[in-house]
C-alpha cells in the first residue's frame, strides 16, 4: 500500500521521479470558490526551486507548474485539482556510475531492497525533486488558511551546524538566501557555507515553522492529534530526523510547575506547550522544529558496497545542496499548510454547530 | 473525523473514558492462525497499570482485559478482534471541583472549545487511561513481528529530569519501577522521585524504544515513511513533545562525512540513521526516542481560568504519575509495535514476490 | 485488510460473531451535543430482533445495547461511542454437525478457503447476528438526520417470492411483522409463509428503503458518489443479490425523452432517477431498492461435500428464518441512514459556505 | 470530502473535466516489475474512444495516454504511476447556451447546489469524459491480474433497449460497435439504433461484466465484500442505476432450494450466485450485471428550469452517444479490474500464509 497520497479530507497524491519527463500531483477536497491561479503557487516554487544561489544545487528547474483542472474562470470548482510541472534540467548520464552501487546515506538499497530494483537517476522517487509539487499544493492550503481563518505560515532556518540565530524577524526570511529571520547571522552563514563548500562537505540544519491567528479546536484525539500528524508530515520530509512541538526536547528536564501554561483573562501566559493541548490546537502560535541531516551527497570519498556485496569507494557526483536544512523552508511550510487545511476541514465535517473561532480567552497575553 | 482508529491495514479503534463504565477496542486486520490468549495481553498490561509503585499514581485497576471476537479455538480468525477492560477504581467525584475550570496544561479547554463541551470526569477521553486498550493491542502485534520475522521491541526510559542512562542493558529493563535499563541509576531515580513527591511537582523524561531483528523495506514512501508513521504514533502519545530516529538532533551539527552510514560486506558500519534510509527500513536496529513533558497536574499552586473567563488558582487534586514518561515505557513500544504491524503488512499487499527478508549484507557489523 | 469498518468520516466499526460472548461496535465521528440514550437504539433492535413472531428464527436475543462510552450528561461528546450487545442464547451445540461440511449457499467454504480456518458455530462472523450493531449505529444516524435536516427513513417490504405490493401506507408497516405497508397483501403473506414453512423451504424478497425530505448536495464525485455508496451499503448486507436506485433496471427499455425528469418552478415534476443526479441528491426522495436471496438454511436435502472434498448430504437444523428479507427492512434503514450521516459531514467538510438546504426550486411537485 | 480516489491499496486517483487541458490519474500501490507500456492501455483506449462509429458520439479523441512516473526500464517500480490524457477536440462553443440553465436528467442542477458554482462546458467533471482515466488504469489491473492468477474479465452488451442477447461468445465481442456477443442479434441493434437517431431520443441498455478464472477468498466482510465493492464500483460509472451479482433480482422469485449451488467434488453445480459467498469469492466465474439509463441529451425538447428557477425548453446540442450503454462495456471492465486488483493485495495483505489458489474443489462442474 504505497504512502503516495497525505491527508485524509484534504489530500495531496504526487507522482514523479527526479528524471523522469514531469512530476505532478493532484489535489482532491478543496473548497469550492477560492480564488486561485498558478502565480499563487509560482511564488513558493520559486523559493524552493533549485539553482538560485551558490549555497544550493546547480541543476536548474523553472519549476513553472500548470493547473489542469478543478479551476474555472478563476475559481476552484470544488473537484480534483491536477497540478503538472515538466522536468527539464536532467542529467542522467551523471548516474550512470551509481547504478550499481548503493550510496551511504541515501535510499539506494532500501528502495533496491524493497521493490526489486530501482530508478537509479538521481534518486528516482527518493529524491527531494519530488517536494516541489508539495509546495505548490501547499500553496493552495496556505491561501485558503489566510483567507478564511487569517492563519500565516512562517518558516525559517533556525540553525545552521553550529550558527544558531538568535533573533526572528518574520520579516528578514525571504531577503537572503538562508531564509534566515536574523540579519546578524547572514555573514557567519556566508562564511561557514563557503568554507563547508572547500571541504566538499555538508551540514546538518535546524528549520522551524510557525503558525500565527490559529483557531483553536483543531486536532482529533486519540491518534490524529494535530501535533501528531504535524509529526508525520514534518517527519516525511526528506532528511528530517527529528520533530518537536514548542519546548520539545527542552520538557525532558523542567518540572510541572514550570512547564504548564497559565491561563489568563487576557491569554496563555506563556507557550511551552508550543500551541498544541490534548493533541488540540489552543489558539496560541503552533511552534514547530525540525533536524534535517547534512546531506550524503558529497564529494568526500565513502567506504559503500556495490549491488553484488562488494566493498568499493564512493564519491558522488552530480548537482547538490551542501545543506539540505536551507531549501527544506518553503517545503516544510508547506507541510504545515497541508496539515492544517486537512484538519480544518475535519474539525468542520464533525463539529459545524461549534464555532472553534470564538474561545473564551484570546490566544496569548500580548 | 474522529481520530480514533490508528493504522491503514492492522487497524485499531479505541472507545472509552477514565471514568466511563470500560474502556475498549477493535483490532482489525491481524493474520488468521496466530496463537492468542487474553495472557498474552495481560503481561503488558500490567507493565503498563497504575498503583503498582509509589512512583505512580495510586489509583488501582485490575486492567483485566477479555476478547470478546475474532479468536476461535485459541486462534485468530481473520476476524475483527474485540477487546474490552472494565474501569474499575473511578472516584469521578474527585473531579467536581475541576467542572467549572480549565486546568493549565491539560485538554480541558481544548476539549471545550472544540466540542462545545467536555466529561471533566478524570479527563474523560483526554485520560491516559485510554492508552490501556493500545497496549493491549500492541500485545498482539509484538507476538505476531516476533512469530513471523523475529523482530523484537524494548522500550526504556532514558533519560529522567537531569538523570541520564548511560547503559543499556535490556534484561534489567523490567526488574525495577522505572524500566531503567542502567542498574547504577536506580539510587538516583529513587532519591530523586522522593523529593519531587515532597515539592508536590512533576518531571519530564526521555523514553527510548528499539526494535532489533529488523526486515529491510518497511516503510511506504513518499508521505507514509516508516519513520514518519513512527513519528505519528510517538507524537500520538499523551504528553509527547519531541520525536527523534537514530541520532535526531543531534544531526544539526553533524557533517555529511560524519553522518552517513557506510556499507560495508558486513553490514553497516554505524547506526546514525537509526534504522531507516529514505523511510524505509534498513535492516539496523530502529532506534526511536521522544521526550515526554512533566505531568500538569500537581499540588504546586496554578494560574488559571474558570469557564467564564475569571481568574482563580488551581490545586490538581486525583491520583496522578509525577512522571508520565514512566509508565509511557510499555505505551511506546505497542505504538512502535503497531506501527510495524501495519507497515508489515502494507509492503506485504504490494510486493508479495519481493522477499525483504533476505539482504545483500548483514545488518550490522558485530 | 479486514473490511470491518464502514463509513469515511462517520464511521462504524463492528466485531463479533453469532456464538460468541457478545457483539459490538465504536461509532466515530459524531457531532457532539446529540442527546442519546439507549433507549434511542433500542427501537429499531427491537425490530430487527429474532424471535418475534413465528416468521422469524426461534433464536431469542434481548439484544439489549450498551452505551459505554462517547455519551455524558445525556449528550454525544464528539468523541468514540462504544457500544455492546450480549450474546444470550447460543446453542453452538446445534452446530456440531456443520464443523466439518461446508452448507451449499452459505460463506462456509469461502471464509474456510479464505483464512485458512472459520469459527462453525451458526456461521461465526458470516451470520446476520453481526447485523444488530448496525441498526443500532444506524439508529444514531437516524436521530441526527431527523433533528439536523429533518430527514426521515423509511424501509418496508415490497415484494416476498410472487406477492407484490402495491400501495405503500408508511404508516403501516410497523404494524405487521412482515414491514409491509400495503394492509391488503398480510392475508396473502401469511398463507404464502405457512406453506414455505410446511415445505421446509424459503423464499426471496425485495425490500424498498426511501428517504424524505432530503437536502440536495449529497455524494462525492466521482467515485464516491451517493448512490455509489448506497449501493456499497445495501450489497454489504448478507444475502443481497442486487441493488437499484429510483427505476432501477427499468430503465433499460426506457427512453431518454421518458426517463429524464423534468425541473419546473413546482419541483421535478416526476422521480424516475430516485433522487440523485451525477452521484449528488437532487432533494427529491430517495429512492432504493434492493434483492434478497432466500436463506440456504433449510430444511429440504441438498448436496454438498465435507472438508476434505467428500460428496455429502446435507440437512440445515439450526434456527433460521425461512425468509431473511423481512428482517432486512430495518438493517437496510440503518444501512441507508450510515451512509447518509457519511456523506452529510463530508459535504460540509468541503462546503461549508454553500448551503446545500436552499435549493432553486422546490424538491418535488406536489 | 471528495471522491476522486477509489481503491484502499491499489488505487486510482482522477482529475480533469470534459473541457479542460487535459485529464489524467495518478495509480498507487501497482507490485513492482510488472512489464508496461502505453500500447497496454492503448487498447482498451481505443475501444471505449468516441467517434468510432455512428452509433457513439462524433466528437473526436485520440485519447492517447502518456505515462509520466513509476515504470523504469520497461518495468513498473512500485511508485505512483502518473497518467496523462491531453483533451483535443473540445468544443465548448457548443455549450455557450447551456451556462444559465439545468439540462434535465443531468448533474446540472445537482453539482451548483453542491458546490455552488459549476463548470458548464460538457458537463466539466461530471462528464464521462473522465471515465477515459480509468479504463487506462484498469488495463494495468488487467494486465497484473491475467499474469498473476490468469483472471480475465469479458464485457458486454446484454440488452440494449427491447432486444436481449442470447447467446454468449466472448470472442464476437470486440468484432461489433456494440461489443455484443451474439452475432444474430447485430442487425436488430443496427436497425434499432437508426430508427432512434431519426428521433433523436436515446435508449437504456444492460451491460454484463464477467470474471473467468476466480481465485477463491477475495473480498472482506464485513462491509467490504467482494459483491459490495463491485456494486459501488459499477454504480459510480455514469448512468448506472442497478447492479446485480449472479441472479440478481431474480432471487425475490426463487426458494431456497432452488437457489443455493450444490457443492460437489467436481466442482459448484450451479452459479445462481455469480461466484460470490459470503461476501468472497468461492472461485467460480464472477457475473455482475448492470442497468444503465438513457442519456438525457436528447434532441427531443423537455421542460426545464433556467438558474433563476424560470421555466424554459431546452434541446440538447453537442454530440452525444444515443446510448451510453454502449460505450460503458470497456469501463465496466476496467472497474472490475480495478476492484479485483484492490481486493487480491487486501487479501494478500492479511493471508500471507493462506494460498487462495488451491481450493478444495474446482471451480465449476464442466
Amino acid at each position: 500500500m504505497s504512502g503516495n497520497s497525505f491527508g485524509k479530507i484534504f489530500t495531496l497524491t504526487t507522482f514523479g521521479e527526479s528524471h523522469g519527463p514531469a512530476i505532478g500531483g493532484i489535489v482532491d477536497g478543496c473548497p469550492p470558490g477560492l480564488e486561485l491561479c498558478e502565480e499563487d503557487m509560482q511564488v513558493d516554487l520559486d523559493r524552493r526551486k533549485p539553482g538560485t544561489s551558490r549555497y544550493t544545487t546547480a541543476r536548474r528547474e523553472d519549476d513553472a507548474v500548470k493547473i489542469l483542472s478543478g479551476v474555472f474562470e478563476g475559481r476552484t470548482t470544488g473537484t480534483s485539482i491536477g497540478l503538472l510541472i515538466q522536468n527539464t534540467d536532467q542529467r542522467s548520464g551523471d548516474y550512470a556510475n551509481i547504478k550499481d552501487r548503493f550510496r551511504p546515506g541515501h535510499a539506494d538499497y532500501t528502495y533496491t531492497q524493497k521493490y526489486g530494483s530501482r530508478d537509479y537517476r538521481g534518486g528516482g522517487r527518493s529524491s527531494a525533486r519530488e517536494t516541489a509539487v508539495r509546495v505548490a499544493a501547499g500553496a493552495i492550503a496556505k491561501k485558503y488558511l489566510k483567507q478564511a481563518h487569517g492563519i500565516e505560515i512562517h518558516g525559517f532556518l533556525s540553525q545552521l551546524g553550529p550558527i544558531k540565530i538568535e533573533q526572528v524577524d518574520y520579516a528578514e526570511i525571504n531577503n537572503n538566501p538562508f531564509f534566515c529571520p536574523d540579519v546578524s547571522k547572514l555573514d557567519a552563514l556566508d562564511e561557514y557555507m563557503r568554507d563547508l563548500k572547500k571541504q566538499g562537505d555538508s551540514i546538518g540544519a535546524k528549520v522551524t515553522v510557525v503558525a500565527t491567528n490559529m483557531p483553536v479546536g483543531l486536532g482529533e484525539p486519540v491518534f490524529d492529534r494535530l501535533d501528531a500528524d504535524i509529526a508525520h508530515a514534518m517527519m516525511g520530509i526528506n532528511a528530517v530526523k527529528g520533530v518537536e512541538m514548542g519546548d520539545g526536547f527542552g520538557v525532558v528536564e523542567q518540572k510541572g510547575s514550570e512547564h504548564r501554561d497559565p491561563l489568563t483573562p487576557q491569554g496563555f501566559a506563556s507557550n511551552h506547550s508550543g500551541g498544541v493541548l490534548g493533541g488540540i490546537s489552543s489558539g496560541q502560535d503552533l511552534l514547530v522544529s525540525m533536524a534535517l541531516k547534512p546531506t550524503s551527497s558529497i564529494s568526500v570519498p565513502g567506504e559503500t558496497i556495490d549491488v553484488d556485496g562488494n566493498s568499493i569507494e564512493v564519491v558522488t557526483k552530480g548537482r547538490h545542496d551542501p545543506c539540505v536544512g536551507i531549501r527544506a523552508v518553503p517545503i516544510a511550510e508547506a507541510m504545515l499548510a497541508l496539515t492544517l487545511m486537512d484538519h480544518l476541514l475535519r474539525h468542520r465535517a464533525q463539529n459545524t454547530g461549534v464555532n472553534c473561532t470564538t474561545p473564551v480567552i484570546p490566544a496569548q497575553v500580548k
